[in-house]
């Protein structure tokens, strides 16, 4: 392997001034676009809502991005709310699509939710259960985590009349799987149930046309395609009923109460407008980098196992290989100190010493599936940083057995 | 008068390109140093949850900023928690804080709240009692605008075993009145009930100590102090009961999900200290400032009436005057056509053409309420800014008077 950047194994744990970042999913690095867009409205002052030179200077550029937003996702204008991101898209669509026709309809306490799903939506939809009287059906998932629609026609054919609402996400955040959404929401069209979407790993790399997805709403978190944390947007079909989360002074069709965030829509729909641009460039780019990867481990790593689909029913940016014998979180922390940066599933649940829910759900052995690591890709990923992580993983790999060993030896073998 | 930017009266609805700006309370301009600190930061990558090297300097922002916020409103830094700005922390803590005692004790359903609140707080309120069976007292205020401990001793008397918590901000956003939140805290304490303060104006202009404050929980907004828009942190004590609005990662003590906003936090951490550090200076320029903008206008415009009270009892920054005779929105746009930006009353309500609910509950006319303007003075305000104001109100008022009477005739009197 001719790797521009060669690490001797022997110094795998010195740590590199600049990290092979392989952790896109958790979140991109700014383009450089969305940072000077950012920055040039951070200067200037005015709230949206005020009605002087100002506030309407601030509430031309949100109205600007709105379409702009709108125009890169195939929606209308009046159906972008902006949100403080992607977990906040969740919730709101989640809680607020679920409280309004269990307010218009009291037997409407169904939710029917992928078992594969973000936390921000499964820890949504578990709250409603506990504190709220839903009723949760978890759809199933394949060994390659697609939810079919043949499962959500026969649970709406059983659940139909006392459904309030279907969530299935775009594409999954941990193993790359891209759903049938355009089927999915023809299912749920058949039987008149609005049906969300957290497209929050879909937006940055595949086509996301909301208006033929035939979707009620659709998360997006701008931090994922290269503009700022803390800003997103929801979708929502001008007449989805949905109760707001946030009250206060009637921004946003009165869905989502608080001063506007300027500098940061401006930001946001600058990236995406990046993203959108370049998409099938870097899409191509992204897919032959993530093959080289998928070669380049199996080639060094007897055993690895690839967990999810090949070819495009996965995100183009996304890896992930269970190694068995190992543990996830030693696997990581061995990259790391070898200069490489990735992740053992979603940063959001990074720490807990759990197994993948996602994993499980595919029928992954819960022991197995705590040795997995996602790489994911992005527009800084070069063919220097697989290659540096090709060179690294089998000390890594070694290391960690060794220590997954030892740990079960000391522990009677219990793990 | 000795103006050092002289208005013609003549000229005076043609735009200039730097309008003088005494909107400080719906935004005020980022300080520098503030913009200096995120622009740093928005070209890292790293998400504060990952647990690789990016990730922990994430990490270490985040936590830095957190004690530096701690440390300069006086509470620990396990009570910050960072949220998209005051409207999502004044509307966790109302709706977290209800929840939450409702389910210990079903019979905790009351909320008691001044009649005087922001919006985010009011609606949030409304929307409880509509939607999950809460009872609201809305506390009186006086003619200046000021919630008697004596009121909230009484009402607690009556319903202290059925009230979930008290809710009073700490400046008004209209009027400027100070609360008298010790005394507040005091009574809620007697009663041990929980008590949260939108702190949003305050923190400002103020010093706010969440310690010797004796609240339970406090709302703050960077955008007010000189940090970026859509970022906020609710000050929650660790015993204070809470339930998540939006639910996800865990992150921020399980009761805040989302993907922590590394760059707006430092920000936001920036222009707090900055704040905090020129408090007592600019307290004083402020308010000689403001001194000046009073006896100015109340110089040049005949029976204009000044709304909240005067001295020690009111936010440095903040003038508000009825003009009667006048509507609000005729004011606001003839001064903006003068090159002057201010506001009717909240700019979350701005358009609204009813009587502000806080002028109201101050005991003014509904009628001589919507003739009302909010002057607000901030970190960039200067002798220019108020002798523009005093120069170019007496035309303005007299052309918002004929426009009234003209209205009133048309409308046969009837407003």
């Amino acid at each position: 392997m001719n790797s521009p950047r060669p690490r001797t194994p022997g110094r795998s744990d010195t740590p590199r001034s600049a990290p092979v970042y392989l952790d896109h999913a958790a979140t991109t690095p700014m383009l450089p676009e969305a940072v000077h867009a950012m920055t040039e409205v951070l200067s200037t002052v005015g709230n949206a809502s005020s009605l002087h030179g100002s506030g309407r200077a601030a509430r031309r550029r949100v109205e600007e991005s709105r379409e702009s937003i709108a125009a890169d996702l195939g929606a209308r204008p009046s159906e972008v709310l902006f949100t403080s991101g992607g977990t906040e898209s969740d919730n709101l669509a989640v809680k607020g699509i679920y409280w309004a026709r269990r307010d218009a309809d009291p037997r409407r306490r169904r939710i029917v939710a992928s078992a594969v799903e973000h936390h921000a939506v499964l820890d949504a939809v578990e709250w409603l259960a506990l504190h709220e009287g839903a009723e949760v059906t978890w759809l199933p998932v394949d060994a390659q985590c697609r939810v079919d629609p043949a499962v959500l026609r026969a649970e709406l054919e059983r659940h139909g009349d006392e459904t309030a609402l279907i969530t299935v996400m775009w594409a999954n955040n941990e193993v790359g799987s891209i759903m049938p959404i355009a089927e999915l929401s023809a299912v749920a069209a058949e039987f008149g149930i609005p049906i969300h979407s957290d497209a929050v790993q879909a937006a940055a790399q595949l086509p996301v046309d909301f208006a033929s997805s035939g979707l009620s709403a659709l998360s997006v978190a701008a931090h994922k395609f290269g503009g700022p944390h803390g800003t997103g947007a929801l979708l929502l079909g001008r007449t989805v009923p949905c109760v707001p989360l946030l009250h206060g002074g009637g921004h946003e069709r009165d869905l989502r109460a608080g001063t506007l965030d300027t500098a940061s829509v401006v930001s946001m729909a600058t990236a995406l407008r990046k993203t959108v641009t370049d998409l099938d460039s870097r899409t191509t780019e992204l897919t032959r980098l993530r093959d080289r990867l998928l070669d380049g481990v199996a080639s060094v790593i007897d055993g690895a196992v690839l967990n999810g689909p090949r070819g495009a029913d996965r995100l183009p940016g996304n890896a992930h290989f269970t190694f068995p014998g190992c543990e996830g979180d030693s696997l990581l922390m061995l990259l790391d100190a070898a200069g490489i940066e990735c992740s053992t599933g979603s940063a959001c649940t990074a720490g807990v010493a759990s197994a993948s829910h996602v994993l499980i759900a595919m029928g992954v052995d819960s022991r197995l599936a705590r040795g997995s690591l996602r790489f994911s890709l992005g527009h800084t990923s070069t063919d220097a940083d697989v290659d540096a992580l090709v060179a690294a993983l089998p000390q890594v790999v070694e290391r960690a057995r060794a220590a997954g060993l030892a740990g079960a030896g000391s522990r009677g073998g219990v793990r």
